[in-house]
């Protein structure tokens, strides 16, 4: 059928249905389209044919469709639903039918593990990114569902252990998480080193300072482990650098109110509401500009992962299993 | 057992599994306690005593799972992690145990419809509400979803119409994304209206403005369809809404990078990038101070929504199935 046939056949059967779900609702609200049906059939032809106004047709269908799920009569409602749905495909076939033009970013995509529509090869590994607000829990969510999963867990602590282990790298990795509490075990540096040892340091780093030496090594060791192992890892900026290397991953970020993550910090480090407010604000500043040193990217901002997670509507236990659920993971078993 | 020496015996294991799970490991990279036994297990008491070092023995253990993880021998593999196991079990359960603090708001979990561990009363409807940024295709991901899950759609022109048929206010609701566009029909009344005019309404709305007249109407309208059926809600703050009146919902907020949703206002809308790019600026802008006025919250920040989805990294028909599965209404029939 010609184009513009097609368009006032489809406006024709959308008047139509409109008349026969209006009668079978018997409804007082009255029907979606009240003037005559040549008026109302040119303009719903103009609806089509001009994209911006995609979203006004649908709000049109959605109103017949709204009405037309009231109808008492099973034999009636599925007879007309059954016509809604045949418009609905006929006019996502147009080409300017609405949901037409996608978002999707063909790279990111690709890159997203839980996308699902996505094809991977067998050689990819599911390797999950956490970010997280400090006081949110999202340490304990990443280690609940990695021993959930089955995978392995990776965070600033470990990574020290392995780097050390792989003795690549005498010196630590430090999580500015840890800087903000009391530790009863000093295992680190202390900051205030002498201008020697840094010069020291600065020979040794072949002229890059020491945090970004660390940021080097730990990103090189996280592509390897991406290419060997499923695994969690939280923070370290993976998500931006698996993308950067082409590494498939999912990237979460995971958050909660601040009132309720300073609660949260009150109870876990034994502070008063003042020291919590204080800790936490200094702690996601560090990451903050820790993240955004590094990549460039507004940390926490929900355009730069995947999903961002609220985990004080969920809570612990609740949040690793919406993510198992996403990832179509989860076994009630 | 007595708490003391519950940690002692705890210790003492993990120091145990981590020798055995080096022996079966045969790997050069080390144990993890390389001191001697009665050093390493008082490290360990102090550590599972003293609650800001929780995620220090957590990730010690991460790293000894990990390794476990790798050990070739079926048999001894799975007799290991079963100790692991065992141990993280009676960790979970002492008063310090990571995990312990719950990061969960009762009141906003008992209103998540997707926190599938509490329990709602039959009488609950699924209520969605979506927020978008502009161009993020959070319109047609909201409408597919409908359809998907055979529920009623709402957006502010079927508010507009609804509220018309209801005939309790002859005025239209207006979404700001209309406002932005060349409309060939221009069903709303434009804004520059005379003083008397606007006396006129003043009188008419009670001493409201026309635009909280309508908020209320709306407010009112959403509360009530909440108790009466299931549906999908685009913006109108609704989430907030909801919230206040204590009617269980889940709030989404679907966004896109900035870029990204240009290029896309650039084909759905006909405009070059400079002009797309001020047209979608703007609508934020407005969507932004609208919510942030009636709410009193900052639009888009995560910390107010359940959960926030990236459309570039899913696009509009894998998004509905990710919504589904979480939602555990996914069926792959």
């Amino acid at each position: 059928m010609e184009n513009k046939n097609k368009y006032y056949d489809i406006a024709e059967r959308i008047y139509d249905l409109d008349g026969e779900v209006y009668e079978c609702v018997g409804s007082s609200l009255g029907r979606t389209f009240t003037g005559d049906k040549r008026t109302c059939v040119d303009s719903l032809v103009k609806l089509m044919r001009t994209k911006p106004q995609g979203h006004l047709l649908r709000s049109e269908l959605a109103l017949i469709s709204n009405m037309a799920r009231t109808i008492r009569k099973d034999e009636d409602r599925s007879r007309l639903m059954r016509k809604y749905d045949e418009i609905l495909k006929e006019i996502a076939e147009l080409p300017a039918g609405f949901g037409k033009v996608e978002i999707l970013d063909e790279n990111r995509a690709k890159l997203n593990t839980s996308n699902l529509r996505q094809k991977f090869s067998k050689d990819d590994h599911l390797i999950i990114c956490i970010g997280r607000t400090h006081g949110s829990a999202g340490n304990d969510i990443g280690f609940a569902l990695a021993d959930a999963l089955r995978i392995n867990y990776y965070d600033a602590e470990i990574f020290n252990e392995v780097l050390r282990r792989l003795d690549a790298e005498k010196d630590s990795v430090v999580d500015v998480a840890d800087l903000g509490t009391n530790e009863i075990e000093n295992k680190y540096q202390g900051s205030g080193r002498t201008l020697k040892e840094r010069l020291k340091d600065f020979d040794r780093y072949h002229g890059l300072t020491k945090e970004d030496a660390i940021f080097f090594n730990q990103s090189d060791l996280i592509c390897k482990r991406a290419k060997e192992e499923d695994f969690i890892v939280m923070g370290r900026c993976a998500d931006v650098i698996l993308a950067n290397n082409h590494i498939p991953h999912i990237s979460i970020f995971i958050t909660a109110p601040f009132e309720q993550r300073v609660h949260r910090v009150m109870e876990v480090n034994n502070l008063d509401h003042k020291k919590a407010e204080r800790l936490l604000k200094k702690i996601d500043h560090q990451h903050s500009k820790y993240y955004n040193f590094y990549t460039g990217l507004k940390w926490g901002d929900a355009v730069n992962y995947d999903i961002c997670f609220n985990s004080a509507s969920y809570g612990i236990e609740e949040s690793v299993e919406i993510i198992e659920r996403m990832l179509n993971q989860h076994t009630n078993a």
